[in-house]
């Protein structure tokens, strides 16, 4: 589209398409045009947000310089992403998670704050009123894996433990399936739990495996396209609730995994790394025997307090 | 989110929050991960146009600092869009529209040339195989309306005439509706004729009327929380194609019109504000004797020539 005849240049200057002035003012109006229609806007925080929203994404018009046929491929993108969600599958959350939009809303409103724990994306495999288990007990409720032990404790930023907090955790078995992705209504691979007066917690779960998330739909395809994989690095979901503290959405990640660095949701934080032991067949920290090999990590969870 | 306490700071400095070189790092870090996941994109452009959209979609985000629930509302607002459009309807581009990417991509497209006119958004109401009228015929076909006598030439952008130019032309009803928006398979407003040999053209067409675009969907709710309108400037769509020219389309508007600066798809350009010049009832420039008042316009097309 820009023209490839520069009017005149010397040998100092960077040659410009003729005309290219009077066009970039032309664009420039689009913009300027759009920005003023939200001047009378009564919500000043809707205004904020539009007004950014629009100059920033006529930024990436002017940058990339879409074709009309590209423009159109970006419709039929959205349209077939709006047809494809329904009560249990969100395609728009997909494509937020794969284009690093979940996690940045996630990093933004969980700053930093001294070494409390780093938040990760929450997921869609959540679910309230999971079973209670006392410290030591199993959350796998028979859900296939390597048994794992996970132990740890949670403290303030200060160092001091916090009694009672509540741990919930959460995991796909060994085939990379959430109970909730089971047809047959099982309660697996999920329990809460909470900490003891020193503010210590233990409980086996399973050394977690790599799963895909969703992608038959267009955002499967654009991975496809953009020669990117659909998984996740293995993980544990962690989230901790303690009154007057932030509240914690996390994962645990394990050290060597492969996938670490191309985590498709870009969920993984070098602090959440964790070292899975691998044990052989033996006498677990708990007394019992186990008959295969099985793997024990550490987690120690630090609480930044409340806004 | 941010911290409110600085760490320390002189006079000559700015305050700035405790961590905040910290939590940008983070934050950035997010964004070299996406960008970096399209290392690998097989194909060099959609590599470009994801990169470009993850930078300033990131940009955006960095800068307005959603919070989860606006992030949800987001989300909900994209499945909401992608529920209402089905083969009749389609929010998407109304979206498009009304935050002036439709007419950016229509900007970037149709750069400008030399005195060629200036194109404009295509909508959605343009069908193909429309009658074909002669000169001087009427294209309304019983579309009710002021008549208007529209004329004027076809030229190069050396002003040399284009005999033979195809003209299609199209507009709403007095009522703001288009024929394909009743639901008894009515033709009219619409048609298309040829320059003669001196490259001129005339036809009886509709003085103008505004109307509004769908607004009993997400996108019209987003226009009634920004305090806009739904309306278009009155206008009348033109296009014209000549063998070895840039395709031209493009609407003419009516001076005067209140609509002008608030148009909801941004698709006015001052070089398409034409006058269009009430005349009283009587013999009319094609002779005929008319009962009613009536409008005249001259628009004089320039053509650009094929890329
Ligand atoms: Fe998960
Ligand atoms: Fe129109």
């Amino acid at each position: 589209m820009t023209e490839s005849t520069p009017i005149t240049h010397s040998d100092n200057e960077i040659p410009r398409p003729a005309g290219s002035d009077r066009q970039a003012a032309i664009e420039q109006d689009v913009v300027d045009r759009v920005v003023r229609s939200f001047d009378q806007c009564p919500d000043p925080r809707l205004q904020q947000v539009m007004v950014s929203l629009v100059e920033h994404l006529h930024d990436f018009l002017r940058e990339v310089r879409p074709t009309e046929a590209e423009w159109a491929r970006a419709i039929e993108f959205l349209t077939a992403a709006g047809h494809i969600t329904d009560d249990r599958r969100q395609e728009f959350i997909l494509l937020s998670d794969t284009l690093g939009v979940s996690m940045q809303t996630i990093a933004i409103n969980n700053e930093i704050h001294r070494d409390a724990t780093e938040a990760t994306v929450f997921g869609p495999f959540f679910v309230e009123n999971s079973p209670h288990i006392e410290l030591g007990e199993d959350m796998s409720f028979g859900a296939t894996g390597q048994p794992c032990w996970v132990e740890g404790t949670v403290t303030d930023t200060d160092g001091r433990a916090l009694p009672g907090a509540r741990i919930e955790v959460w995991e796909a078995d060994d085939d990379g399936l959430y109970d909730v992705q089971y047809p047959d209504g099982r309660i697996a691979g999920r329990a809460h739990l909470f900490t003891d007066d020193d503010g210590a917690y233990r409980f086996w779960a399973l050394t977690p495996t790599p799963y895909p998330i969703p992608h038959d739909g267009p955002v499967g395809a654009m991975l496809r396209a953009a020669g990117r994989s659909p998984y996740r690095a293995s993980h544990l979901h962690f989230m901790v609730t303690v009154e007057g503290y932030r509240r914690l959405v996390t994962h645990i990640f394990v050290r060597g995994d492969e996938l670490l660095d191309r985590d498709s949701v870009f969920g993984v934080k070098e602090s959440l790394v964790k070292d899975f032991i691998e044990q052989p067949a033996g006498t677990a920290p708990d007394g019992r025997t186990i008959d295969r090999t099985w793997t024990q990590v550490r987690f120690d969870i630090v609480l930044a307090p409340a806004e």
